[in-house]
């Protein structure tokens, strides 16, 4: 759909496009170990919780690629310790978890399948995965749409497209629907600090896509509700609690109460993958913290004063109460979400079956 | 009281320490004229309101000392005539309007004034103003005091310490006082997109004064009050209408948004300079609005596409509801405001009049 994919299986290799050089070059990197897939989710080559699922699952594919002339058996302890791996390379997006936990499961309902059977059941199911998201997002879209006025400025926040999925996106997903149906869009883009996914790679896709926007610091978007009219916030998500509680990129929490401040509706766009109904809110949720240089320094200049400290956490949680609505490929969740996310889930479960039924 | 200072008379001229170059780089310039001071105060050579205020004044010292050569009607024109360009400087902070005022004022009630005199006066009244900052600055911290519990962790946004000032600060005054005092001070120090004023000055005044503290990026202000303990978060002030209204740099309003989500007090360090009784509310504010690239470059390095469009509000207005008090040199204001403010101001006035007379 998009000129660019954040990820993509060639060759029997994971090709990740950079997404830490963007936008000023444009580079892509050949993984053929399921041990450089963790590197680069760790290290935010690929980034963004539905793009860092689908790589996951590829690694696995990976992993039983590279081990193909183990015993059956050694090769099933490997996909296991490859799985472990891949989870603890980033702890907040439960995608990560989701995608993974999804391949072992099709090797454990496969027993007597040989090891080259085995890296065939993988690598399907990591394209299963990520055909789906692209399916599921542009299905969030669609189910966004009659939530919105025709002439529609957004706020937006970290990155949420193309890139940070397998491709269209999630919450910038929903801004190009509306753009695609002829809504009439703006979008103010948090630049999203301290990895400033917003002005790097939110603007590069919006520019690419022709939909007008400006960058605003993170900062900026109370006095931007209050002066201009804004009339939807859009955010993507690492992992929705059972009630509704949402971890996302830092400074989401903050623009989830300037918007509840200013009665304007907040959006969370969310693939059921990311919603995680074994914990009960978000107090559950493990909230990665990064290196204090992410902070400190900027394009490897320093900011701050030598052995000046930050702290650095890479996440927060949104309480439900400032969500507005859920918004996912099975429709469009509203509170109490502890009762109305259960019942999407299920259905999205149902909608993948019966995809699956159909190979 | 530093070992450094923002601003200084020196020989028959200004000497300002060049912020824009902190904190890898300690650099004096040495201005002599006031078209100098006027475009030193644009590009943020010197920043923070009452800096500004007290740079303008010797500005205008610098304007008198160029012209003397004049006859003495030229040279008051000459003076209004820079009067005018300085305060055209910047709009929002009222103190510069407000000390070059203060110039003219004095040059008016002494009509006969030959022009080394009118020098002389200039010079006198510009030297008051920094000498009230400092007394000022003082004050400010010994009014917050008693607000403040024994173990006390703050939010700060911006700078506003000794560099922001003529010397010791408004709201990091409070932190500097609390800390001289004996409390237990901690400081999370936003680091305020888009010029980085927390992650350059404050936390290398914090370095310097030897108060703990972290940097953080602006949007996690809300997750550090939803999981530590805060106790308060103080900033400064570029004007305060007469009902409490408050502009400050970009970002105060989202963080008085967080703190009054979480209870937290949010309290406002504004000399009495600071005070505009002429404006009813903070809808008359002028709001300046910098250049694009500084939020789409950092450090001459540009993060944003080539073409990426942004918008730079340099200030915002945090309504007066949000504001749990503000904290002058004559005392502490609370709401109503259009109540405490004006009879704040007066008394300031009084003290002003009677050390001038002492004179």
């Amino acid at each position: 759909m998009t000129t660019y994919r954040s990820l993509e299986w060639r060759d029997n290799s994971l090709v990740l496009l950079d997404q830490r050089v963007l936008p000023h070059n444009v580079r892509y990197l050949t993984l053929t170990r399921v041990e450089e897939v963790a590197e680069a989710i760790r290290n935010m080559t690929v980034r963004g919780a539905p793009a860092i699922g689908s790589a996951a699952a590829y690694g696995m594919a990976l992993a039983a690629l590279q081990n193909r002339v183990l015993s059956t058996q050694k090769l099933r302890h490997f996909l296991e310790q490859a799985a472990d791996l891949l989870k603890a390379s980033r702890p907040t997006a439960v995608n990560l978890a989701w995608a993974v936990d999804r391949i072992l499961d099709r090797i454990k309902i496969n027993p007597t399948a040989d090891t080259e059977e085995i890296f065939q059941i993988v690598l399907r199911e990591a394209h299963r995965i990520a055909e789906e998201d692209v399916r599921t997002n542009r299905q969030i879209g669609l189910n966004a749409l009659p939530l919105l006025p025709h002439k529609v400025t957004f706020i937006h926040h970290c990155n949420t497209g193309a890139l940070a999925t397998v491709d269209y996106g999630t919450a910038l997903g929903i801004i190009r629907t509306a753009h695609e149906h002829g809504h009439e869009v703006f979008v103010y883009v948090d630049e999203t600090r301290p990895r400033l996914q917003g002005a790097r790679l939110t603007a590069w896709e919006l520019q690419q896509l022709g939909i007008p926007f400006q960058i605003i610091v993170d900062g900026a978007s109370g006095f931007i509700m209050r002066t201009r009219k804004v009339d939807a916030v859009v955010v993507g998500c690492d992992r929705v609690a059972r009630n509704g509680d949402t971890a996302n990129k830092i400074g989401t929490y903050n623009l989830a109460i300037a918007a509840h401040a200013h009665g304007i509706p907040f959006y969370v766009a969310a693939p059921t993958s990311t919603i995680d109904l074994s914990l009960p809110n978000g107090e559950a949720i493990p909230i990665e913290e990064r290196t204090e240089d992410e902070i400190t320094t900027i394009e490897g200049f320093r900011i701050a004063p030598e052995n000046a400290s930050a702290y650095n956490p890479a996440f927060d949680v949104t309480p439900a109460s400032y969500i507005t609505a859920i918004i996912t490929e099975a429709g469009v969740a509203y509170p109490p979400y502890d009762e109305s996310l259960p019942s999407l889930v299920e259905l999205a479960q149902q909608w993948r079956t019966t995809i699956t039924e159909q190979d």
